[in-house]
């Protein structure tokens, strides 16, 4: 009897993953990843060089997006027969193997597996495996305290309307905006009209050797890059310095 | 030339402390960590069995609490004293030596050390590694996908007051409360303001062996564990199950 164990591999530096998500990920015989087709994929290169050499792979590529918009009901029902195919082929692995997916970040924060966890429910033995979330990488990496004492943080994604990210933002301390890419124009126009676009950080590829990290007032407004996370930090109460003068 | 670093400990269970904490902390020489006076200390807890049998240890014990209110100016006063003289004392000691700082969680989201960050900067050398939030712990203990699609995730804490609570919870898919303790029923109540008490998990100690996960309507009204955390799944947008047919 085998089981699906999903393993967090975290923001990106290999050096981040989980003691248990590294453990197992070099003793793996079977290895499943989500990627973009004719892409080497976020997931697998973190691992690269972790991977025992008669590993089995399995590249689990999206169906192609080019041709049907991202938010149609057509690519919606494409992704639900991709996803629908895999938990099988999974379910089928599962019942003498081990696999190991990978998944970036955490699998349960906004994760492409979570469509194969629901799935798979009663089908197959599932473990998951915590990871540090790509937003913990970010602001880490940005090297500055992301929350104080009673900060409010929201999490938005950059797909709401303007109109709903400026309402969460008027309330909140602490800021992460995920899917941005061509979206980042209007997270920014947003943050302009709640006096914080100032305070703002664009952090792409977070914790990798690539990482960049910038002030979002000094990007390109053409400059969209799809894997980057806008922060802004909290500045909640706290003891004064010099507390003893 | 010594240096700080603070590692991130992750949520409770040592087999999800990053690699590099790991490492780090086997190989350390000098381990400080914040604790209550007269007690363990989770942090320390954490790594049991990881430590150099020659390693020395300090412990930063906050100041006694029990005199004076919590959120009291007396008690801000001695609380910033007290971030003030360990931090002149990690700086010399870094002067030499490399000491290595256990932090619950992740050292950046509402950690304690980002106190004695503050201080340190342009006195010491002090990197800081990330670690997996206790929230995200806690949601992997309970085993289900937290936040799906558009989701916006609020993370509050229960100290704010019960009418900004409702107005935050109001609008919000996904919720983590934390600082919960004795304003557990503020916060049960301001769920059942918005319709999501049924909805809302408790979490103690969420992926140690002494874990506890319950239903908020399950748990008595008397029952106000300070280490805790209150969770709302997001149930958003996603693509349907039998999409082949």
């Amino acid at each position: 009897m085998g089981r699906i164990i999903c393993t967090g591999l975290g923001p990106g530096d290999p050096d981040l993953m989980s003691v248990k998500s590294d453990r197992l990920i070099r003793a793996a015989s079977h290895v499943a990843y989500f990627r973009k087709a004719g892409r080497a994929g976020q997931a697998r290169r973190i691992v690269e060089g972790m991977l025992a050499a008669d590993v089995t792979e399995y590249a689990m590529e999206y169906p192609v997006t080019t041709e049907m918009p991202f938010d149609s009901p057509e690519y919606n029902q494409a992704l639900a027969q991709f996803y629908d195919a895999w938990a099988d082929r999974l379910a089928r692995l599962a019942q003498t193997e081990e696999v190991i997916v990978l998944c970036e970040g955490d699998p349960f924060f906004y994760g492409s597996f979570m469509h194969l966890h629901t799935r798979l429910q009663g089908r197959a033995k599932v473990e998951v495996i915590a990871g540090i979330t790509g937003m913990t990488g970010c602001w880490n990496a940005i090297g500055a305290p992301f929350t104080w004492g009673d900060d409010v943080l929201s999490v938005l994604m950059a797909t709401l309307t303007e109109q709903d990210l400026i309402t969460h933002m008027a309330r909140s301390d602490a800021m992460v905006v995920m899917k941005t890419g061509r979206n980042l124009p209007k997270v920014r126009s947003a943050l302009r009209a709640v006096g914080r676009l100032d305070d703002a950080w664009l952090v792409e590829r977070g914790t990798m050797p690539t990482q960049r990290i910038a002030r979002l007032v000094d990007v390109d407004a053409e400059d969209c890059p799809y894997f980057a996370i806008v922060l802004v930090h909290g500045q909640g109460r706290r003891p004064e310095i010099g507390g003893l003068e």
